[in-house]
């Protein structure tokens, strides 16, 4: 038998090969991943190196990393017993919707969303459900709880990325408490916005919160996030979970980023500010519409061709996501809140390139 | 409709929950892992802080860490197309074993060895054939090729934990080219045994070969590890893969580990003959079998009854890894190689235990 054609590989594996990536140039303001303009400063990086210095390298973190659950989870102010911890929140989904997903289930996610829930849930041989937020980009919660009736699993990221969009609190308990859907709520934007489904965990088994410090904490680089569940669900997910999965660098530097929370933190209100001038600013022209967000970020769609203007200001040097490709967003782009002089050459940039497009697609 | 039976769960979940734990007691003498006795010297720590310093935390990582993969790709005389890196080989593995499995599908794995292999396999819903070793703890190839010939994926770890055996290559090249199934290779050990499948992925679509840099390169704390494949099959892998999986310190210690890495390998042929010598002694004594192992651990089989001798053996602080719950070795405990000094007090502490607990179960 010949094994020239790869017939080892799931059917899914030949729709799904290559299905989430990202291609981009070099720029010097780089306002396109949603990440915190601020570096860590290097006194808290030497703090992190001094935690680490003196540890054994060649021996396995713990099995279970019991103390560092417990300070993650006393930031958190929940039960040690509900958390699990990884390498970005994007292991833990990866590991929750292992323990939900097979062929003939189904899972939800809204559109547009961040394109990995549905990548994901096709590798576990799921179906997906696509339910399209409304024309200003909202959660259509009607649509939701009638799609999630037969659903195994439903996704919801709020703040939502690329939208900013946030699911309203009364929605989510209701659909929670009445389907047998487990539902994760992303909550990566969590610190721009404020409101957390936290609670729904301590009475509902069937409700998910991921977490990430890559945004608010300013630590992409070193890939932390956490989920919380029903502590009665928890152990399912943690046995779909690899153990000894985080270093001991990234358990260090979340040690220090906690108790330096405050100075790692103490942007956000400047992001959000600035946020708002920005949206003012764009508001205040012609040819552009501004989506609410209630996060680090947010869309807005203009007259011209988007692919052009992002190549436009790629070549001012400012590097946007060009999220035309996404549902719904067809004229859209996304812009990542950066540092207020960052933001006044994105605010240019966006002119230049309007002119240079101009006047309409 | 209730959720308080956690129905959103696939029915696997219910039999493997809890699947694979390691609670141990503290002990001075830790040769239960599997991990190098030796700790990272000061200078190559302190040379990972300096690479990773004045990098920017609050970025992302590549979404293809190209330049990183390069190096570690001329580390292994491989092409960059070849090669995934994850945080440790489990992660990989995860990944590997999801584009294979589903429903419906077998794996097979030999027993005894690795926990993970079958618990992963029945996470993805795939049933598992178990092929035993022989009494001597050797590879019955003809048992399983004649298994991997309806099979999607064969597991085999060379050298194998807990045992330390190999398979033959002649025998794993006749079996990749003679079935359809994915053979995944895990050489955790490699450096122990020098033999590798890794010229297979050059020729066969059906083949990859994991490595950990825990072991030999003693970075158990900073979870690295690594694939190789056929170019052909590896966009797959990488789509099951999450993306900036790797964290920008685990690629600055893996970069300057390889650079350094005859001095965190130069222990390794103390670590074999220390082996060879440990083996020597107990095969000198009255009552016990040593099996031969190509690896830094080696089981053997007592006529006392193995967690009384494992807990003995804890007393005198020195802790072994008791596998006497794996198939096929209720009279064993395994042993990790460690420091000249440390393998002594495993002889003083086992004839210890020998006594304590005798004459026989």
């Amino acid at each position: 038998m010949s094994n020239d054609t790869l017939h080892f590989l799931k059917a899914q594996m030949r729709d799904i090969v290559g299905g989430y990536k990202l291609d981009v140039p070099a720029c010097p303001i780089k306002l396109n991943q949603n990440e915190n303009p601020y570096d860590w400063p290097a006194s808290l990086k030497q703090a992190v190196f001094e935690r680490v210095r003196d540890l054994p390298w060649n021996r396995y973190p713990p099995f279970v990393p019991s103390d560092f659950v417990a300070v993650v989870a006393k930031y958190l102010g929940v039960d040690p017993a509900q958390v699990l911890v990884g390498n970005g929140s994007n292991e833990l989904m990866y590991s929750v919707f292992a323990t939900v997903l097979e062929p003939g289930r189904k899972a939800v996610v809204t559109q547009p969303t961040f394109t990995l829930y549905s990548l994901l849930a096709k590798l576990f041989g799921a179906t997906v459900e696509s339910i399209n937020l409304d024309a200003e980009m909202r959660f259509d919660a009607p649509k939701l709880q009638a799609a999630a009736k037969d659903a195994s699993l439903v996704v919801i990221a709020s703040p939502n990325n690329p939208t900013g969009s946030v699911i309203d609190p009364m929605d989510l308990e209701h659909m929670v408490a009445s389907s047998p859907a487990l539902f994760v709520i992303d909550e990566a934007y969590f610190d721009f916005h404020g409101e957390t489904a936290l609670e729904l965990t301590r009475t509902y088994r069937n409700v998910v919160v991921l977490r990430t410090f890559s945004k608010a904490f300013a630590t992409a680089g070193l890939r932390f996030g956490l989920m919380v569940a029903h502590k009665e669900a928890l152990p399912f997910f943690a046995t779909a979970k690899l153990p000894y999965n985080l270093n001991i660098f990234t358990m260090a530097a979340v040690e220090t980023a906690i108790e330096h929370a405050s100075t790692l933190k103490n942007r956000l209100d400047e992001i959000k500010r600035e946020r708002e001038r920005v949206m003012r600013e764009l508001k205040a022209r012609k040819g552009i519409k501004v989506f609410p967000s209630r996060s680090n970020f947010f869309i807005f769609e203009t007259d011209r061709a988007p692919r052009k203007l992002w190549q436009s200001m790629v070549k001012k040097g400012v590097l946007v996501r060009d999220v035309s490709g996404y549902p719904m967003l067809s004229k859209a782009l996304r812009v990542t809140i950066g540092r207020p002089e960052e933001n006044d050459a994105f605010l240019k940039a966006l002119e230049f390139a309007m002119v240079d497009n101009g006047p309409a697609t």
